[in-house]
């Protein structure tokens, strides 16, 4: 069982996968700016889920007792983000799950991105670490209901064959969701607009559909 | 029922959608800049379905008859087509089904498009004409097979809503497959992203499998 830490650990996303990966047995360390907030949000999925390992520090404490870090903030923070932590994320396993959009226009937007997408950005700012990601269109809400069932394929892209069959392994390991090999990281572009298209899919059809490779 | 062009109408991508279309009842013109391929890939459906309407003629002439003009060529050769046809193109809905794809670095990869993607490109050339996207994913062994029903989503991408509902209802009446809305026309790029993604998975996984929203 791995040591996760969640970047973003407060945020519905990043609770939501903390429960379930917690729930599939792993260590979760909620990061936030304000070790508090950090910890409150480690307690409110103990109080969901009685038993699972989760506890809350700073952002960078988490860092630092991890194999595996999540990056799961708005992209808007992302670079500054990266910056303040690239000392300790040399050497780790860090997982994107950021879809960077823009909401101006009333629908949402996949933004364009300098390096080719979120994934991209971490790896061209921290050479040091090996960078995957995958995650980037479940619901939050369903995370955080432990007993629902999410349907859907999680598409992982990666550079490095082994990080990328670990990150599968944690789509695996939440009942309902399949990991894919999505191939090099290059990819990851494309799978990190998708989130913008599926949600607007959602909002013309009022439904919370997801992606699913037939 | 719709007199559809399709320039590039003698490879199988458009064969194969041709067949397809031609069989719910449209009136189907395959243009090629060779007249004589353009008539023995129509006769060459006519034997797979007779009973079918589908001619063939040079591009130009394939255009100036339809209300709607598919472009199914490689990406490579799609910049100058616009150009050579931009004079009788104007004022007609045009449906781009493709995906600009690089293959030397051995798998498939999405190309960078300028504009933002294939369809986009061809809309920036012809101002005067509406473009919508979609049918990118599409195997066209399993088009060209009459009874074999194709199970999946078609994503279609535009910014007038009159064409992309036509060009959903051009999905819809395929067997097994269901046109979903996909948003404005700056989404195709994800789209259009997703064939080298899914043919990327496809090979990994030895399957021929398409994407579905759940």
């Amino acid at each position: 069982m791995a040591d996760i830490a969640i970047i973003g650990g407060t945020g519905p996303e990043g609770r939501g996968l903390a429960l379930r990966w917690a729930m599939a047995g792993h260590h979760l360390i909620l990061g936030s700016r304000d070790e508090v907030r950090a910890r409150d949000a480690a307690n409110s999925l103990k109080l969901i889920k009685p038993g699972i390992h989760v506890s809350g520090h700073t952002n960078r404490a988490a860092i630092e007792k991890s194999d595996c870090v999540v990056f799961s903030i708005p992209y808007e923070g992302l670079d500054q983000a990266v910056s303040d932590f690239e000392d300790c994320l040399s050497g780790k396993l860090v997982i994107s799950v950021i879809a960077p959009m823009d909401f101006r226009s009333g629908y949402p937007k996949a933004l364009t991105v300098a390096e080719g997408s979120a994934a991209e950005l971490i790896q061209a700012r921290v050479p040091g670490c090996i960078v995957t990601s995958g995650f980037q269109n479940l619901s939050a809400q369903d995370l955080l209901k432990p007993d629902t069932e999410i349907n859907g394929d999680i598409i992982i892209c990666g550079d490095d064959l082994e990080s990328k069959k670990f990150t599968m392994e944690l789509a695996d390991c939440i009942a309902g969701l399949r990991g894919v090999d999505g191939g090099y990281l290059g990819n990851s572009k494309t799978v990190e607009g998708l989130t913008a298209l599926i949600l607007y899919i959602n909002k013309q059809t009022k439904s919370r559909s997801t992606i699913k490779l037939l």
